[in-house]
């Protein structure tokens, strides 16, 4: 399936050396849920009284795994997470919810931990049952060769028609005392807000309260996650989790039990900058993609405004097909500004590609050079800016372009 | 530029012979506004006393006709119609006012009718400014050689990515006269509601005020016009407009001045299936589309739920991807009920592809046959069938496929 599809022209160029957080640890293995030759499962194990966080898809037909994470995520804690590749286990019935907890079961068989803190996640095709029996061969020895270092291999696991995992980690101070944070996501299509639309899974050592890190969560994937599309797509097993070992605190890290503790501000940081990195490598492993697109939306009635035109944009399939066809063709962006229901004034409206100005004052530029815009759109980042001219909202959003490769992969997707 | 892509394969087989309306003239010239070696401007005169109606883009960022024949509409009446294919004449600033009011005055003067009583279309590239005068040089002899039966030639005239023009004819009694209804429409891309998202404009012998007729109008838009989609980009130009001769009066049909009046139950029947005649050529010229696909939702809660269900399945990029690639992926359909917004119970969902239910329980149908399935995706129309299980509300809306040949098309439309 993926294996043909070359690597996305828009990849990281390399991978951190150091991706550990004490008390996490990773194995792989491959099951046989759905590829042949490759890894399709992953454990992550987690250290006792780890704390956790989540964000799940607000689609109203979500996936087995995702209900089953919502009620365990009431307790706050974890002990393992068991992702699978190949089978979302989405609209699978009553079948489809006991493949989720006998998942879970087995996990908790393997690892000894309480079934309430054992959380899943399966990606892959929607509508097949999961034949879940295929854990129980390979549990015991993912438990047995779980790894600190294992977090780019787990990232592999998960992947579908991703082209390249995705992985980052960040360091930030808490009282003094220096944690990590690091994780995985896997994304490649149905991804639009909201929310994550996709599967990530992060990881710090910091001790952090489940409710604290609940509410940093939340938060941070507004502009991260929720600011992201590739088609406009929403999953039904989106699944963002936030887990604190809290191991640092041997180290002498404070335990953080509120949200309003100031001795969280760089970790916040850190975290928001993390969340960003993984939406973006999400975006940048769109199918098919060949360019990276940053919409900005100025001058807007407010920030929700500015986020719904951007995304207006940034979903219009003839500003995407544009942007393939590396046209400077400012006429979509107005036409996609004046779709979004958002107030607009077509004769205050200006817009940039990169630095230069296309469009103001409801005409285009008299200024602008076509050859030096034709020569910017052949770069492998575009910068669209829009100013609305009304207000002071304001928001970025990212996306990628509408390739010919976007339909193939996904005209020949379960064939 | 649209003259190397063949005809859709879903263009119709034939055209009607007998187009002509009472009191309706039609010329067509090549301006040169944009393209070489065709037509691309189109006149039609109206008899005195002809009664209009129009519906417009929701956009907020019109282009100047829209403006224009807004601003006009006021009177009820018209004369004239001017359409030119190339070039929108949107988001072109006071330059693009002055353009639409300069083309109006040209039309006035050659047709001796008031300029309150011209409207005028534009469509093509945004954002370049439109050379009116051009219109100068072509207008007299349109007027001169304008001919009942010219609305063919018209439709060919405004066509911009089209792949073939789009016409319909009913015919209707009113008070035991029969009256003729014909139309012309042009649409291609940027066709998503709301509303028409393309241009039409349609035309009766009726006697009917312009009150009653922008009644029926809007009425009968929510069902044809506003049900279709091709790409989710709504255009700025959008404009349908509907004018009444008033003509057949002369053979005893009797004036129609009250919106209630049962006399015109026959002619809104009429109105309603030209409209979704036209409709369904505009998806069926939908750019790059191989397949034309019915989205019927029923049994939502309410029949606003059902269309929002409904646009939010034939809109999704995976879903009309899935339907190239003559994929019977319902998994994506359920995803995309599920992102839908509204009320969903994913164990109560059916669905069906054709005559055959491929899911129904919150599961695969146990008895569908893969192969049987497969087959009809083959053909040319698809038929998908939700049932949400909850209410009562319904509707149909109809797009068409996504295709490479999508993104090619638009990837280097202005080059």
């Amino acid at each position: 399936m993926a294996k043909s599809v070359p690597v996305s022209p828009l990849a990281p160029k390399s991978y951190p050396d150091q991706l550990s957080v004490e008390g996490v640890r990773f194995a792989t293995a491959a099951a046989g849920i759905r590829y042949a030759g490759r890894t399709d499962v992953m454990l992550a194990l987690l250290d006792k009284g780890t704390q956790a966080a989540g964000v799940f898809t607000r689609s109203k037909c979500p996936s087995a795994p995702v209900d089953w994470c919502r009620a365990k995520l009431k307790g706050g804690k974890a002990r393992a997470v068991v992702v699978n590749s190949g089978n979302a286990n989405a609209f699978t019935g009553k079948v489809g919810a006991k493949a989720a907890k006998l998942t879970a079961e087995i996990a908790a068989k393997a690892t000894g931990a309480p079934l309430s803190e054992i959380f899943i996640a399966s990606t892959g095709v929607i509508g097949e049952p999961l034949d879940a029996t295929k854990f129980d061969g390979v549990m015991d020895q993912l438990v047995e060769k779980a790894d600190p270092e294992g977090l780019l291999d787990a990232a592999r696991a998960i992947m579908t028609t991703d082209t390249f995992p995705k992985v980052a980690t960040a360091k930030a101070m808490i009282g003094g005392v220096e944690v990590t944070i690091s994780g995985m996501a896997k994304g490649a299509g149905m991804i639009a807000p909201d929310m994550a639309t996709m599967l990530s899974f992060i990881f710090t050592d910091a001790p952090i309260a489940a409710p604290v890190l609940q509410a940093m969560l939340s938060r941070s994937v507004q502009g991260s996650f929720n600011a992201i599309t590739v088609d406009s797509d929403t999953s039904t097993s989106d699944t963002l989790m936030l887990f604190a070992t809290g191991a640092a605190a041997k180290r002498g890290a404070p335990k953080i039990t509120q949200a309003g503790d100031r001795r969280l501000a760089a970790f916040r940081k850190a975290l928001d900058g993390l969340l960003l990195d993984l939406a973006h490598q999400v975006v940048r492993d769109g199918e098919g993609c060949r360019k990276f697109v940053e919409v900005r939306v100025e001058g807007a009635m407010s920030a929700g405004a500015a986020k719904r035109i951007a995304f207006s944009i940034a979903n219009s399939p003839l500003v995407k097909t544009a942007m393939a066809g590396e046209d400077a063709n400012w006429g979509r962006v107005v036409a996609a500004v004046g779709k979004s229901g958002e107030a607009a004034d077509r004769d205050r409206l200006a817009i940039w590609f990169g630095d230069f100005r296309v469009a103001h004052k409801g005409l285009r530029d008299p200024a602008y050079s076509e050859e030096k815009v034709s020569a910017y759109m052949k770069g492998e980042k575009i910068d669209v800016r829009v100013d609305i001219g009304l207000g002071k909202g304001a928001a970025s959003v990212w996306t990628c372009d509408l390739t010919k490769e976007y339909v193939a992969i996904n005209g020949d997707y379960r064939s």
